[in-house]
């Protein structure tokens, strides 16, 4: 049992209460609106802190603009505990923290890879961070002593604890977060000015790529703010296989161009360079990506069809290992694209078949 | 009944000799590959051609950069038939019919908006274009006639034709599809170089981001090289606002800089400018896009849980709107996120917990 104190109770740091609260640990709450720390309490994420508390971890849970001064003073008021915080981007967090002089043996960053479209304690849950990983993120001068409770407490919330330092954890996340989010923002404005017609030309594609162009302009221009050098650095690389790409497309548009032979080659290089990124991202489980082979089925638009499905393939006794559901354009029904290992696939086709579904391509 | 005519018995092909043949039509079949062009026959695709065939309609469906010599030959053939093709660009297949002096009265092109990852006649179905968009492209010479038969033929097969020139057509599928396939390849190709420990900082969304960066390089160096002057159009949008980030970095990365509060506004108005492009995506049915309430609940991995889980929606009298699987790092249990319409979201959850599933954030 450890004594930890959060400060600033909102999505994630109410999530952190009641996860370390159900782990047997004493949490004391603290947020700049009174309202919102006894609420974080009420809703069962520990109590409010008070004047003499001991707290051996401090986390800071706050916006990332104000991430730095919270770690700094909580060195300073809790001159024994090991202080950590949860922001997005680590370099720009430790670079205010150590040149506002404070102690940063007891200093070490964090970053639990999890969240929710919702923000607020009320949407805050205990099992936020299960099974997702938590970025451990010493500054140079972090005690083993420090680590070593961060990485306890990543354990306690039940999350997959790893290790970066701050330059590695922000070129990673330049990459594999922020610039997607730069790039799905891009294609999808381009979407505003477009035809009615032409937007119901979208197919899945595009969805996907910009599925997340919904997001929050107000935290997305902090954290890529916080994170400016590692973005840029991952843009210019992008910018520079676009502007190639754009020549290309100049040099084919032109057919009379000697170059256009070439041109093609560029083309193939970034879509080839693209198969073998994708084909890095991690598939189920963490593991390699795996290639499932895909049964498509035709359902019907009503309650308990997908039921029906589902348990039709529980009992041809075939495990799904991902699933895409597709709606057409003015149809009264979808598809279900199941993914399975390739080597239950036909007899999960016969299944089903068997049992009055339609396959679809 | 009409006599129709396909030249390419490949995916496309072939599932429109399946779609056509079933809506009662007589079709005869070719291909450069006389195996290919019998293999469609025995899968039920229409006979082969015979010298004195008088299709009513010839659809060529074959490799974007063969597609217009094939339409030149297909007038010339047959002087008393319809002609139209299926590639995915429509300007330059004109242009090159037309600039061969062929009689583009009798030519309407056209667009199906649907495919597999799989290609060839064995991935062929007679579904494929059913609820589907189906783009009619016709020429400024195209009589009423020709156009008016080759949107029966895209009624036949079921899909919902849209009627586009070809410049609209080649513009809006360069911002739907093509610009969306080359930034899922730009973002992924930055992965090819990433750490192991960064790659698995990967979460939902580059996954999605970077789905259709799987596709294969040689056909789509195809498609963009036919549409590169519409492509180049949309990608030099996308550079200039690509270009303005990157300064915008710049200068929020030197914090001395005066302009890093002007910055935060060129970053935050392209986030909301996604945001505005993003929702204009149809949604469901190719309405209008919907927002959905989410119930998360965690599955275990095994054969049937889901068919359970399905099966208690269904009880509960909830039509699943759409759904996201997702996998957690090392545990035996992944995360269903169902979307529902935001009313019954709470009686979801309600007649879930009772059930024993354990809902998750």
């Amino acid at each position: 049992v450890s004594r930890i104190h959060i400060v600033g109770t909102g999505l994630i740091g109410g999530s952190l209460g009641l996860a370390l609260t159900q782990a047997g640990h004493e949490v004391t709450l603290a947020d700049q609106s009174p309202t919102a720390a006894a609420l974080a309490r009420d809703l069962g994420a520990g109590r409010l802190a008070a004047p003499g508390d001991r707290p051996e971890v401090v986390v800071v849970s706050t916006p990332p603009d104000v991430t730095a001064g919270l770690v700094v003073r909580a060195l300073a008021d809790f001159p024994e505990a090991v202080v950590t915080d949860v922001a997005s981007v680590k370099g720009a967090v430790l670079r205010d923290v150590v040149a506002a002089g404070a102690d940063t043996t007891r200093y070490v960053g964090a970053h639990p890879m999890a969240g929710r479209e919702r923000s607020g304690v009320v949407a805050a849950r205990a099992d936020l961070f299960e099974g997702r990983a938590f970025v451990v993120v010493p500054s140079p001068d972090s005690s083993a002593e420090a680590v070593a409770a961060v990485e306890r407490l990543g354990r306690d919330i039940r999350s997959t604890v790893v290790r970066l330092d701050p330059a590695d954890h922000d070129a990673a996340v330049a990459a594999v977060s922020h610039v997607p989010q730069l790039a799905a923002s891009l294609v999808a404005a381009r979407l505003e000015a477009l035809g009615e017609e032409a937007v119901g030309l979208a197919g899945q594609g595009i969805r996907d790529v910009t599925r997340i162009a919904a997001s929050d302009p107000g935290l997305w221009t902090q954290i890529l703010a916080a994170n400016a050098p590692a973005v840029r650095a991952v843009l210019r690389d992008l910018a520079t296989d676009l502007q190639d790409v754009v020549a290309a497309l100049d040099s084919l548009a032109d057919e009379s161009d000697p170059l256009a032979e070439g041109s093609r080659g560029v083309i193939a290089r970034l879509i080839s360079a693209g198969n073998a990124g994708q084909a890095r991202l991690p598939g189920k489980h963490g593991g390699a990506s795996t290639s499932y082979a895909t049964v498509t089925v035709l359902v019907p638009d009503r309650p308990g069809e997908l039921g029906r499905l589902f348990n039709d393939v529980g009992a041809a006794g075939v495990n799904l290992e991902d699933l895409r559901l597709e709606h057409g354009l003015g149809q009264p029904f979808g598809l279900a694209e199941i993914m399975v290992i390739p080597s239950v696939a036909g007899h999960l086709a016969e299944a089903l078949e068997q049992r009055g579904w339609t396959l679809h391509g």
